[in-house]
């Protein structure tokens, strides 16, 4: 893509509405434009990243064999009269009368239509377990929504439901996606750290948050950082192993401040290796056994004979809010590197343009074309601004790889840069090797 | 995936409330579950379908250059207000208060939103033209929602809409988009006829309708044959070449029957040649000039320095919908075959297992794994029914090709068999063949 051509709304100054820095860099780089309090359009360059967000996502939940479908946003209110919550959800919920005067809602989260789809689908023990997903937007109407897409009403989540026939196997669903969350952290080259967490209003006996580290995050955290030293990759892909894991990881000192106690935490923590600092909730899941199958009379036919509630738990992870998590968690000094599997571009080319010599704009286009034939995604500088300009803008782009071609370059070598990281004078089969790591 | 497994709510019986074929067929094969009246949920096998179709849309729109972005499902009502439409629209909009007693709705289409964020993002001829487009679920409130996804009231859409300076300009967008649509049913193995159309509530001049033939459909359609000899991949991707294209088109005759008229049809088109059918619109471009920009007031700088009203048009195509156009158009004779890009597996494997007998299962799980390493999407049917029910059963399915483990079959070659087409009994390296090409 040529920047010139690109759909990127950027501007030089620090928004005044944003108070946080994941929101000024959205802003300032054109990811994201608001349309209604708390609700954003998705420009192209935030479109993309949420897009591979959105796909690394998808490919970990399939990879622990979840099924992908899709719910609608708008639902009836009669599930969740079944359910109770019609009334307990308060004024979050987004409550709609369609023409005919029926009650409808957006829905906010997504327990009682899979139980309803469940129930009149699946019949038997032999069928199960069954794990099942869906990426949608979600709304919830916040009094006040506030620091962008971290905090707004429209949203766009992953939401997984588990069903097994008893709570040994539903442990077991539980555990896989326990694992899948933490490989899907790890590929945005986040540090995420799963913490036992109260259930609340969804209800039901164990539960998680994955909360990433952040300085500006919403919640203080007291940790043990031999948490860090655990590495999911080194456990086998079996239930016996997966429950080691996450035994493995119950077993370090992480909480919240809602569960914080400093005579536990020096106890337990030996002082060197006590950490406190602040982090993003990005992922929570859920087991709550037949809290929704109950009210909702999802039976199913046991080995045995008998009907029995079906055992399910939730699983969400935040597509949207995780944009501006990885903004929290790695824009520092005013620069942005995004991770790379979910950068908007693989590299950006940045010629020295003058009005009175384009060569270095012939050369950029020369290796654009080259680097598209590899199936490298790149974006061209071709505006006429000045390199200090220039370099300006592309720190808060973020893309991590940059090719610059001025003073140092050559006729066929060129300034090959990671940000934050090495520079090298290099020739473009050198750049593609690098560039294919 | 192995049948058993797969999520799939499987029903012999016609399901009574489905009145056409593709309905049906969606119910009974598991691909859609109605969740309220016009609302449905995708289960894995319907949401993978339509996901394929998602993407041959969206790589047929980045070919012509059009970015994407995503706009949110709600709105608010003020800038539909500005264009004058928030009265006009009627009860087909679906109009929500939020808890602050904002007017709010769920967007049925996004002409006003997209003006609202280019007028304040883009303000000089330089950055001209621009296609932006977006795939996101839309709201219209039927009063009587029916036919299934064909015509319900959540659905799912890609809209463009492109941004010129001029007339002249904004014609060479239309027909890049022209272009695009031809090319995306095209890959769908679908015939489509552009068709001029009139340009009803959303306003403009120029506007064609795509649509697509199938016994079914809800639109009469009287054409010359000679329209499908018009191939769109003979012409070349340039502004002149691409509008001959438009041309030739329309100096064939092809109306709905609004437009019918029985003496202009005779004068006009051969005996032989007369093709008198029926016909589902997939698709809806229109060009309306500044009917937005100007209450919108989005302006841009001119080469000569003036500010002009930007010249928009809009491109829909139902994403959705095209779901069920596919089956009214392929199902026939009580067999369904989908087309291959847009399958929800590449090919089945059909074992003939009987409970003494495993040998055929052993096999089908070598071949699925042999495949499986290629790429290749297959759905293994590991369940104990009849060879005759699976047969049934995998006639609704429509998966194009299947790979048969039964009596013709020997150590190692099977029958390999395209549904409608030829059978044949090779070995897994000739298969691989066949379903590679």
């Amino acid at each position: 893509m040529y920047l010139s051509k690109l759909f990127l709304p950027f501007t030089k100054n620090l928004p005044s509405e944003a108070k946080i820095k994941s929101h000024q860099l959205m802003l300032r780089t054109g990811m994201i434009k608001q349309s209604a309090a708390g609700i954003y359009s998705w420009l192209p360059l935030g479109f993309k990243v949420m897009k591979k967000i959105e796909n690394i996502v998808r490919e970990e939940q399939n990879k622990i064999g979840a099924q992908e479908m899709l719910m609608p946003t708008i639902q009836s209110a009669d599930i969740w009269k079944e359910s109770g919550r019609y009334d307990d959800y308060g004024q979050e919920m987004l409550r709609i009368k369609d023409r005919q005067g029926r009650e409808m809602l957006y829905g906010p989260t997504n327990e009682e239509l899979i139980t309803e789809i469940f129930r009149s689908s699946i019949k038997s023990y032999k069928s199960l377990p069954q794990l099942l997903y869906h990426i949608q937007w979600k709304f919830r109407d916040e009094i006040r929504p506030r620091f962008g897409v971290m905090r707004c009403r429209e949203f766009y989540m992953k939401d997984a439901y588990s069903f097994d026939i008893d709570d040994e196997s539903a442990k077991k669903s539980y555990n896989k996606m326990f694992y899948a969350y933490l490989k899907t952290f790890e590929r945005m080259e986040l540090k995420a750290i799963p913490m036992a967490a109260e259930t609340g209003p969804i209800g039901g006996d164990l539960s998680h948050e994955f909360i990433i580290l952040a300085d500006t995050g919403e919640s203080k955290i007291y940790a043990d950082k031999s948490i860090f030293e655990i590495n999911p990759s080194k456990y086998k892909d079996n239930d016996i192993s997966l429950e080691k894991m996450r035994q493995d990881f119950s077993k370090v000192y992480a909480v919240t401040d809602e569960k914080f106690n400093k005579n536990e935490f020096d106890n337990n923590v030996k002082k060197n290796n006590q950490i406190i600092t602040k982090g993003i909730e990005v992922g929570h899941i859920f087991y709550f056994s037949d809290k929704y199958s109950k009210p909702l009379n999802c039976l199913i036919d046991s080995k045995e004979g008998n009907k029995t509630n079906i055992k399910m738990g939730s699983y969400g992870i935040g597509v949207s809010r995780l944009v501006a998590a990885v903004i929290e968690a790695k824009f520092n000094n005013n620069k942005m590197k995004w991770p790379k599997e979910i950068s908007p571009f693989d590299v950006s080319i940045i010629p020295m343009i003058n009005k009175n010599n384009k060569d270095s704009l012939t050369k950029a286009e020369n290796i654009y074309s080259e680097l598209k034939k590899q199936n490298i995604d790149v974006l061209l500088d071709d505006t006429d601004e000045s390199m200090s300009n220039k370099f300006n803008k592309h720190d808060l782009l973020g893309v991590p790889y940059q090719i610059i071609i001025g003073s140092k370059s050559s006729d066929n070598k060129f300034e090959f840069r990671e940000v934050n990281g090495e520079s090298s004078v290099i020739d473009l089969q050198n750049i593609k090797l690098k560039l294919k790591k």
